[in-house]
């Protein structure tokens, strides 16, 4: 199992995110992000941001899955949340008093908004630095996220570049490349597979020939992900917070204009596969269905044919 | 490895290729095929078809490969051809003396006739009856076939339902269904395993997958080749006479209508893998390589799950 590599220099970080044949995942050590590091106790956080009402996932379950929905949407006043997720065990709880919970900010309006700590928590948002590895005209979110010890988030990836900026808490990190997507049973950008750590091989065999990036995030760590690169990542024995900033890697014109997560396919590939579905979808009500098993099945031996000779020429 | 079903009743065979249920590959024995049985010998069809020029395929090899192109095109009369079938070693030739001879009759216009052995060779064409397989108004093509012995053709699959009518000689049968088309390493509507009796399992590992249908053609037996179903045929001892009928199973707006072989695929497959085409040709123009190879994995696991709830559904 490959680590994931680390480097103590932004120079060789920001080289690694500009260099269209690098672009692979690194931690970054030792970039000075703010004051947020001391000052973001949960009791500082509680009365900064006071009783903000804030949308929370809350599970019984120490992975949460998208999938499956093995969690719930909640909501709970900031300055509460924070005091929740500090604790392994709460008088208050929705479902049971073990309940994880996992706040990923959202903008004001949730269906609108894109997130953004400086507009939507301007009384930390000075606290913390990005370290400069994209320009400012790219920028697309900073995501303000804390959740409960011991918790999992589903395997995914995103569209866009980001960073994760790790301020309290450490994180378990596993990172597949994208061609791995192969492995890893998706259903649009996510992976069936929840126990990432001990898959069902059973159900799940392709997965013994994924390569699993593994690593630790310390607080003042930053994670670069890569667009595209699968990721599954689980705070340890403490709760974590953490600060994600999105930017894009291509021209703006790639990007769905009214994806809010950076988590959308670029247009161009939106527009192939609903092309296709709609294809497959009239296919399937002109022709008898052995023409159309076998037409479909053709349509994958092209891509087959495709990806290799693809390979050869990259 | 099952043998391809055999019959002698006109009304199963009837019910096999009627009923949307059954339509897999038989043998039909005891039909009588008419006359050309006993009359075609290699003597009375140049007396009968003359010096008319025809178009063959000419080998070194026994294995006539399509992909590869291991044959040359050359034109001799059919009196002149129908002699050197019927030897294995012949004092004239164009490659060698060991040259085999393939003979698929095209129309007199090769770009834009239908084979049509009425129109064509008239003079013979009253020697032969086709089992009453299908109705009149789907006919599409019938094709007068002649090659040497220990003759192989290319595996591929026609997109007409066919009846191919062994008049002389015997012919070892291979078959698969349609959905072997994951194992068969198919460029088109053809496979590249040449060898397909001793596969090379290094460079097509998945063919061992594959399910070998088996049968031998004896002179006066009828073999159904369900539209889709991949075939390959092999002459045996003697050299081989036969007529191969071609008619619409679908409607006729299916056909691509300056299709002559009746192995040009569907008009609303054609669309979707030219579209498809197309679109893969205008990410890869659009986007950098990680993201073209990422998506085109995503859309084949797009139809990997497509087949899979199709095979639940049907």
């Amino acid at each position: 199992m490959p680590t994931i590599y680390e480097t103590d220099s932004l120079d060789e970080a920001l080289n690694i995110v500009q260099d269209e044949n690098k672009r692979y995942p690194f931690i970054l050590h030792k970039f000075d992000i703010g004051s947020c590091q001391e000052k973001w106790t949960s009791d500082y956080l509680a009365s900064k941001i006071g009783s903000k009402p804030v949308r929370i996932h809350v599970s019984q379950d120490s992975m949460m899955d998208f999938v499956r929905k093995n969690f719930t949407y909640e909501t709970l006043p900031f300055n509460k949340l924070i005091h929740r997720c500090e604790q392994t065990i709460n008088d208050e709880y929705f479902l049971a008093s073990h309940e994880r919970y996992y706040f990923r900010a959202l903008g004001d309006n949730q269906r609108t908004d894109i997130a953004n700590i400086e507009k939507h928590f301007p009384s930390i948002a000075n606290d913390i630095k990005y370290p400069p590895l994209f320009s400012s005209e790219n920028f697309f979110s900073s995501v303000f996220r804390i959740s409960s010890a011991n918790t999992q988030l589903w395997t995914h990836y995103d569209i866009m570049d980001n960073i994760l900026i790790q301020v309290h808490g450490t994180k378990r990190l596993i990172m597949f490349q994208p061609s791995d997507i192969d492995y890893l049973y998706i259903d649009g950008d996510k992976s069936l597979i929840n126990n990432i750590e001990e898959p069902d091989f059973e159900t799940y065999p392709l997965v013994r020939q994924a390569t699993y990036y593994t690593g630790i995030l310390q607080p003042g760590d930053c994670l670069f992900i890569p667009a595209l690169w699968f990721h599954n990542v689980k705070s340890l024995d403490t709760y974590a917070i953490s600060v994600n900033v999105f930017w894009r890697h291509l021209n703006i014109d790639f990007y769905e204009p009214k994806d809010l997560y950076g988590n959308k396919d670029v247009v161009p590939f939106s527009r192939t596969i609903g092309q296709l579905a709609k294809s497959l979808n009239e296919l399937d009500k002109q022709l008898p269905s052995v023409y159309v098993d076998f037409y479909v099945r053709r349509l994958r031996c092209y891509l087959d044919n495709y990806i290799k000779e693809y390979e050869k020429k990259n």
